[in-house]
């Protein structure tokens, strides 16, 4: 577990726990008030005053298994600001599903693509849009996916420009390092 | 280099010898009539008599630089009278230009997908047809592409079903293994 | 677990779950009828109409600790349609029993040898035959075997022409592999 | 050497030629007019008419055996339409160095941090602001580097938030992620 | 658990127990009088007659999920007769936090420096000061921390001079390598 | 190079010098009179005294690439004063080579099997044979053969009893164990 | 758990079973008459008739911890019928203890030398007798041993000549290989 | 190359270059009087006044072939000011020569161990002396020791207390931390 204590200090935003389990939550929730738990992604979230949401960052996961990484990206993200869209289940073996979504993609600032197994996702979206994709390889998968390594190098060497990469099941980081990205438009160019 | 005097005792096929130097070849076309050299994939090929031609194989190629490969496995299977046709520079960072060749990939019996980096494109190919995919991953790249291992364990983890993998750089045993697949449609099923 | 929804969606062949343990199963059969289990390879079939039976697929296994793979093989093959022959425990080290079942091998369209440890077998069965081989290597061993990596790089590196590897345990990709090559015999050649 | 003809394709910017030998630039030159070469990045640019400059880019390098990537990285940002300054040679073993320019890594809109070794020095930049910081790992090192593998997989594992890593030595790539990231202030957000 | 037999041995220091859990250190107290046990480091210490205190050794750990493995370095050296400082939570991420003790770690004769997931902190510390630093790496970390080999692969590679490393997890070893080069104080140079 | 002088100080047997290019022959042969050398395994041998030979070692080597590291260990052995016999080029995919020997094979006291590849063959022997066997592993092969690497773990893995290993390319190292292990029957049981 | 069935069938010599818990003991005693147990090597022989003892194999151990592996060794090849001396715990790092035991190991025909961790006694050993040594690495050892990896690399690359390699943990590999190179003392040279 | 740049900013010692050939020193003689070249381990040395020599430092090497690292690691002292015995060519394998110079060990403040190949050398001479000892792999060695990573990993998990590890032939590294521990006899414990 980690306690996103930092973020916190240097920002007016959402206090964020992640990795927590329910006891986690509930021993927080009976300190706080108002903290907010999802289960998927094993989050907790504890919101501090209304935000104006900044444009828009997709999330896209490739697989169902995915989805857990893929929601803490997500609510990071939400959390830090942002209006956030969901595009799951999309992976390479079915492209025409990514394809269904196209405009979506289109119209994302930023863009985060997780995978597991071959982790050919983040490559495929790049080649979509020229916009940044952070890609999240996860440990979704068996034998020579080796913990994730597997989705990790092949997201290292993808062929498509504009892909930079996290540590294997980091959703928390894709979903700063996008907000991060995100709220570049507030400033002056 | 490889010899491939295996092959020729086996079969009535032509005799191929795969990674071979001009040089070797200068030396085979000393002794050995009609002997021909293939610069790209540094291949010789000897024919022995006209062969009817077998269904079609199709070998794709992500990049240009995965062509010595894609060009050994597409020569192989050629020299084991299959008719085959080359789909190259189709990866998945710029996926429109391997949905042009669709209607091929729909008419091939057997295919043949290399890739370096990411490796991801037998599965896309995969997830569009329901033939066999052979997966030929090559040591194209640099960096944490670790001589094609990055290639080869994305494609042993390929979320698509249909797919077999071959050591890298192995265009041979992939043209091998398509040529004996295409050749069970001549004996009783 | 994975459920194979997308072969289902495909194919009018059975439904298939691999990887399922017995409880699944329970919850399946409660819903559905005629849902049948396979132990030893964990494995969930729902038959949907008869199927004609195409020619012989032989799956080999090295070792009995291999079977779990070797059945999950067989069994897809099965739920697609095809006939199959098992020859198990017939690994290297006593290499006159694989050579008791030479007229088995002869006489198969496609084969799956499946083993661990030093994953030898596919390279000796790939000798023998010239027919297309899918090699499976198994996490079977211990020590330097690393999760079934020696048995995946022996197979990726085999001697013999005509392997080709699916993933460490991936009975369900060389299965349903096998069958899409042995359909080949059923489409003009 | 890798020819980026699709950045070509899609922008208007200039084009760029990575990993480029004196030769290539002078064949180059040969047919193109006012193609500059860049002898530490060994990197061609031919400007095609003048461009607005966006607000900075700071790419930073540890050692001075970084500089070759570190130039590409800078090199391909101000190629497409950025601002950048570069501060060389401030590896963590001097830190003082890296806090003589502190101001001007708080004046960044995006950061590209370069180093070879143990790869620190994305971390303790990202640590001092909180914008987004892409790290690239070289190849710089020897023994237990293993090729930049050490520098790579620290920055993946990096402890601080913020940071997003492409491939070992991918200048070019930390360069075009920086500039996406850059151009989003152009567009509403 | 690794009992110190051999140190008690050799010397007339105190007697030392590593990765003790609780039952054990209850087993040993109903044995020996005066056993004491430091929950944290899980490690047990029998006091053997007052010792004099030499100069003083430094332990900093980057993380609080490193503490047990810093404790087992400090309780180390201090049981081997040595005064410790504790320097916790000084990670390279808010290297300010490491900057406010920058007397201590110039009045240190040894430093330990204890960090798992990019494991920069020994490089750094070695940067500001001109004593010997022994780098201990954690396994604290998930994805491509692997196990704690990121730290140490990045420790091995520092760009400072005066780091020598010792095992993931070996706080025991960095205690005593370090207590061993405090005790040259006492011998004629 | 190296230079066998320990084995000429602890034996009265010949003096050996393996991985010796012509040139250091051609130093030796100035000084040393009756030095000998063998182009394939680039072995150099001085003989001092003539020796009875001990009963049979034999040989074997998978392909003919193998055969440098396979004559270096016979040479050895030859040196040492044994009777060797060679069995090369008969790899696991054409078992049939393989049991053309097979009396030779149960005439050996000692086996030493050279493979690369997926280096099955001393599986294979093993299975053959009670007598012990030592598995050299060779760095022949590309790809996913990592120097040897394949051969080597799968030797270690071999499900026959009756194998032990030596590193990538030892050949003399596999002569010098089989020479100690065959004079056991110089001495009293 | 192994079931040395094969070794059965092809020796009179006795049965044995390894990695066996007291379980499967118990299950195997109420079948078989004469069974025994072996706690520390988790080991069941059934004596089959008596045997004259062959001449001495040394089983070596670096640690206490790796007795059940040296264990394993030991019982092998007394149950195959030789004569076993023990000298456990004479790790290299108190050298001394290993040379009080000088004497046996010169009268040793074969040796198996057992270590985890850094691996280095087979190497001392073999220097100190001009018999084959068996090395037997374990999974002994944290971190940076990565299962017995270091142990395993530590003993292929022994400097001293006499050595050859089992796969980690495997005693019974090791105690089967001594056995079989004893008994070659009754065949004729 | 390294230039020491660093160091001779810190201190008032001699300033030294690594990995320098002759080149190199010819270009550095040509503008500063009396700098030294050391072939063996291509170090240049520039003097600079006199210095009392510390307590002894002793650098061992396991083989002829780790000389050129173990060189760097004396000279670099030497060069730092401190006394250093050189005793090279005791390597485990023959561990009476190491036992010869016993005397010179006993009476070393700090200890330099360098070795290739099993890299067992640094853990029987700690087992020897209760001083610390630098471990420094070389990447002496073929196959299996993969560049010095199996020396490595061997001292990393090195069974003696008072092991550290430096990079692979990281002889300056050694050599700089071993003198930073010889002078604590100068400071007030």
């Amino acid at each position: 577990m980690t306690i996103v204590r930092d973020m916190a200090e240097k920002t007016d935003h959402n206090i964020l726990a992640t990795r927590a389990g329910r006891k986690v939550y509930e021993a927080v929730a009976a300190e706080v008030t108002g903290a907010e738990y999802h289960d998927i992604a094993r989050f907790i979230i504890i919101r501090r005053g209304s935000q104006e949401k900044r444009g828009c960052i997709v999330v896209l996961s490739a697989g169902t298994s995915d989805m857990p990484v893929a929601e803490e990206a997500a609510l990071t993200a939400e959390a830090m600001g942002n209006r956030v869209e969901r595009v799951y289940d999309v992976g390479v073996a079915g492209i025409h599903r990514l394809f269904n979504y196209r405009n979506k993609l289109l119209a994302a600032r930023v863009l985060i693509a997780v995978a597991g197994m071959e982790g050919a996702l983040p490559s495929v979206v790049a080649g979509l849009v020229d916009k940044p994709v952070i890609a999240v390889p996860t440990s979704v998968g068996y034998g020579a996916s080796f913990g994730g390594l597997a989705a990790l190098l092949a997201m290292l060497n993808s062929c498509a420009s504009g892909v930079s990469v996290v540590n294997i099941d980091n959703g928390f980081g894709a979903g700063y390092q996008a907000a991060l990205i995100n709220s570049l438009g507030d400033s002056p160019v």
